[in-house]
């Protein structure tokens, strides 16, 4: 049995010296490596950018859909979307372990797991499109696909229904990492925190401040925040606009008497956030940014700009332990659970 | 005596509920509010690119370049480029202090400062334009310049040359950074080492590694890895391309003996290095982007993508302290300032 890396740079067809991702084709050669992990695929999440494109290349066509679908991995050796360069994610059985992998891994033969890591960069075969989902963004297929030694997944759990599952390991980095970060006594904003991942990070985030500390929500809409509130997620809710820096340094300073915030969590997908964020801010606090809106030198300049020594983080989508910790807030809470079936499930 | 916002807002003319960067037009009366600084000033220095479109609209005429800097002062009270929306800095002496601010900065009437804060946010009256000198982005003026209480700045020391500590204040917060983050025993890697601001990023890693711990420097070219050598600033220096992330994973793997590294600060102004960056660095480590060209998602999706828990922070251009770090490197390093003379004063 071949030697794999860990990244899956054994399997990179072209252009060579690029990892999986960025690489326009890799082998998806259905035998594994010593350190792979093969798996029997049930259904295919698409990236929800990826499938509109497909579904409007397609004009709604479930057999053209297929075609497309097929193309794609034929042509690349995974799914990743030429268009958006987009991928999503699997649901499937393990079908075999690399021997490399014995005692790294808490897997066995049989497991049905999600794979927590980009179709993008998974070597993926399609032997026959069962069913398309066309309103979630779902295909069932018979087929087999690859996950590398650095590919993260999660067992998904017996007693919990699959799509909610999902919807939650989808957002699972965020709360791990408020989980990882707030402290006894803090105050800790969550900007878009009425929305999937941000009611997350403020249920960890109450669990942890205690008594001393102070939960604040800050969401958009009068709707979004009365659905938080009825969770009772946190101590103060503000309706403001996340990008009116003015307007969000106001509210903050008289939510929390003047002290501002020790950590801010940003989840909200609008650009033009990175200002408000650093403002509500103390000044040796800290500010975690899981927005994918989120733009670099807005924040570097912006901090520099106003003289802060904020620590500013980029969000990791990925961190120890995080699929677990966003399984328990759906068996602890059962108001979330309740939002989460509601809107995402 | 009016009192004012620590960020400027109480300036802003419009759009109203914005911060004074963001700001078209901002008021530059040259009266101070309660928490403001007058300054007297001498010299502006126009960021690099700003002064290059300048040039160019003014087809390299002296009068016209002053013309359109006055026009630019008039317009926004402010030295915000419209074109590329960049600042620069200035040279002047505190000519007051307001009196919120006593006890608060260690400043008195007189004092020879630099502003670190961009010009695209200093409230700017340009009286008479004294001398432009294109070959250094440099303008002296007759006229004021108002900082806000947020706004930093540096006292220029009187034991090194004004080029030479304006170089070093333009690049502070990175050794700074490097000073705060660096532990004993670790493996730590400046990615663009031997470029302006790694030089010293290595000096003060170097620093603080002691007998067990590593610094390699990683940079492009021949020339530049000699001169870092001829300063001795790293245990290793590796010449590589920084967004070959194949090859600085491989390369880096050999000079740690496979352990990785602690930290890895990036200094290198070029597009796509974040995923070399990530490989580079250990699970449990910590990446400190620094480089302006960093994009957000390249890194958080890279991060994920690999399964990497990696610790990434958000280059801040201001530390408390910043500006002695970097300056005390000066008079430490006879080699380091002989460089820095050579190339940058």
């Amino acid at each position: 049995m071949k030697k794999g890396c860990p990244y899956g740079t054994h399997r990179v067809i072209e252009p060579k010296n690029t990892l999986p991702q960025p690489a326009v084709k890799i082998d998806n050669t259905m035998e594994i490596y010593d350190n792979e992990i093969l798996i029997d695929v049930q259904t295919l999440n698409i990236d929800s950018a990826s499938f509109t494109q497909i579904k409007e290349e397609a004009k709604g066509k479930e057999e053209k859909i297929k075609e497309i679908m097929k193309n794609i991995v034929e042509t690349r050796g995974k799914h990743q979307n030429p268009v958006t360069g987009s991928g999503g994610m699997l649901i499937g059985t393990v079908k075999e372990i690399g021997p490399a992998l014995e005692g790294k891994v808490d897997l066995k033969v049989g497991d049905k797991i999600a794979t927590l890591v980009s179709l993008s960069l998974t070597p993926l075969k399609i032997d026959e499109i069962l069913a398309v989902r066309k309103d979630i963004d779902q295909v069932d297929i018979k087929g087999e696909a690859i996950l590398f030694e650095s590919g993260i997944y999660a067992v998904l759990p017996e007693d919990l229904p699959e799509n909610l599952a999902l919807s939650v390991l989808d957002v699972a980095g965020a709360p791990a990492q408020a989980a990882k970060l707030v402290k006894p006594g803090d105050n800790v904003l969550v900007i878009g925190g009425a929305g999937k991942s941000g009611m997350l990070c403020l249920y960890e985030a109450r669990k942890r401040v205690g008594v001393n500390g102070k939960v604040i929500c800050l969401g958009y809409s009068e709707e979004s925040l009365e659905r938080a509130k009825s969770a009772d997620l946190a101590d103060v809710y503000i309706k403001a606009d996340a990008t009116n820096a003015v307007e969000v340094l106001e509210k903050v300073k008289e939510a929390t008497n003047g002290e501002m915030t020790d950590i801010t969590i940003n989840c909200v997908n609008v650009p033009n956030t990175e200002m408000p964020s650093i403002l509500a801010t103390k000044d040796d606090g800290l500010i975690y940014f899981f927005s994918m809106a989120t733009n670099f030198t807005k924040a570097a300049l912006g901090a520099e700009g106003v003289g802060k020594d904020t620590t500013m983080i980029m969000g990791n989508g990925y961190t120890k332990g995080h699929a677990e910790i966003a399984l328990q807030i759906m068996r602890e809470s059962k108001e979330l659970r309740k939002i989460y079936e509601e809107l995402y499930a």
